[in-house]
């Protein structure tokens, strides 16, 4: 199942997709057993690991090399081996990947519609993109590559999730911020 | 992968948890393949669908007979066969259950204190409980029982979300209406 | 004092900006007592009327007939006297006013750039334009229109509404859809 | 016109509440240019001030000194003159006021019930009580005692603000802590 626990993960100072956003962004992936992932802009890995965990192969592109490390890290300490860590800016370093089923999108770093170009290429039909965006910038890029892309079927969702922070006998709300996924089916 | 469409289901007229929702309570819910899950307020039985299709066996509990009628239609849509359905409004129902691993409550009738009274005494240590809530009023009973049985730890999120609909050129922020989920473990 | 109430006004099947984004709109737009405000997209007019009974003069464009004759009912029904309906579809309809010192955009029909590029050559240095955007591609058109001209700065916000609605005994979360609200200051 | 910006306000370490939230506040208010208001919790005073500005009279009632110091500050530096700040911690210091209007609670410092008794006797008929709530205990409180006093008609609704962050040509968008806003009148 998955679900990790943010807790868990080995996080250093690189920003993490938070838990509630994971499960709902690998579920949207319907990864399966044989799968081919691609995560893209991995940060810590978290989506990675929990990807591996059900995938067959994942390829975790990051561009900053204290992330790598804690990628590296978070795969030994979850036990998983079947992530290739790519240290690359993308679309730099997809161009060796084939048949993918599943791409992840959660760093852009500006790059989307060159990377959605690349990854077009190297999705199987049938496969899926799931994108998290947090500007608006990038969820109108992402949208509108697929209204563009009519081989694509798309559907957008904005999550908001509130934390309750428990402080004495109260429970105090807690915002993290928003994000939209994107997940695009391509036909 | 937890996460089958909404439009997959058998809804009739009976609410349904939307898909995100039930994705997210899932996760919580943490169910392993050989679990007992009792799903409370099972509604068209998506909830059960879900975890039957994870769990050993599940227990689905609906007061509502045309709802009973749409649990055991989608279980045969879904070709689930470990779903016991219970026609009762619970805690009744509930006392024939033993060792229970997970419990899921969607809807609770205002009788919610009276239920988790019932669930703890047939939930295993380390097991879990799962409540949606939509109203002030059992969000503040749910974290207060919670807060009242120091075996229990708990945390609990506020989820709201805006499903983009396309409509021409455009993209229409819709919202769907925001649910409280607490998920507690008795340790 | 703004925030009269929704079901205050007269309606019709013409939709209406709801209360509290009427009230954050009107806030943010700064509107004082000698003021020339462009409504465009004034709908049934709840936006015209509040402005009204605090500026000089309000300046009303609607595309929409039926639309046009609730402004009417609607400004009869306050007392207001100071409300100008132009039926044209904006840009149009804007050429003739001068000097303004408030732009309110509620609606643009897909022409948001044209309007404000008209609307930047009848505002007064000092002047404001809040606009309210229920599509991706209306906020980031807004945004994009004043990362171009650095004779505006911008502030954007979006707003999430849940009303609790009283059902017997119980307090139940209902979602209005949520709005972006970018409010610019011409410098 | 309501709507003083955060950044005007002095404000020290004192949390204070955010423009946005401030507007719909004072807006469900409906204050009047002669209206007695008690401002429970003011804080750094941004609400008192504001209130200020339209009321005959504003009571600030605020229990941390460094706060009431806040307050005269920002009293002086907007050049309001119609405040009087009641260091205490209520519902003490409620005790000699009459005849209200307007009652604003934004910090009840786990004393809501008997705030609101103290505040019933002292409110006139068709005045009104305006409630910020961060806990879930604060807002359910707030409706119970509303559902219990039936000489009181009350709306509740829930106010989520995402501000977008302008960093390069991106715009981000950050939560702000979602607040529950309960307006109460008292027939």
């Amino acid at each position: 199942m998955i679900g990790i626990s943010d807790k868990e993960f080995i996080r250093g100072e690189v920003p993490m997709t938070k838990q509630e956003i994971r499960i709902l962004t690998l579920a949207k992936a319907q990864i399966k057993s044989g799968d081919v992932v691609i995560d893209i802009g991995a940060g810590t890995g978290s989506l990675s690991i929990e990807a591996a965990k059900i995938a067959r192969q994942v390829f975790a592109i990051e561009k900053d090399e204290k992330a790598v490390e804690l990628i590296e890290a978070n795969a030994e300490k979850f036990g998983v081996d079947n992530i290739i860590i790519i240290n690359a800016t993308a679309p730099n370093g997809l161009e060796v990947i084939n048949k993918v089923d599943v791409v992840l999108i959660g760093g852009s770093g500006g790059s989307l519609e060159s990377i959605l170009e690349t990854v077009n290429k190297r999705l199987k039909n049938g496969g899926r993109i799931v994108i998290n965006c947090i500007t608006i910038q990038t969820i109108f890029e992402a949208i509108n590559y697929f209204k563009n892309h009519k081989n694509y079927t798309y559907e957008a969702i904005q999550v908001q999730i509130n934390h309750l922070q428990q402080i004495g006998s109260y429970d105090i709300a807690k915002a993290l911020n928003p994000i939209y996924i994107v997940t695009a089916v391509k036909n």
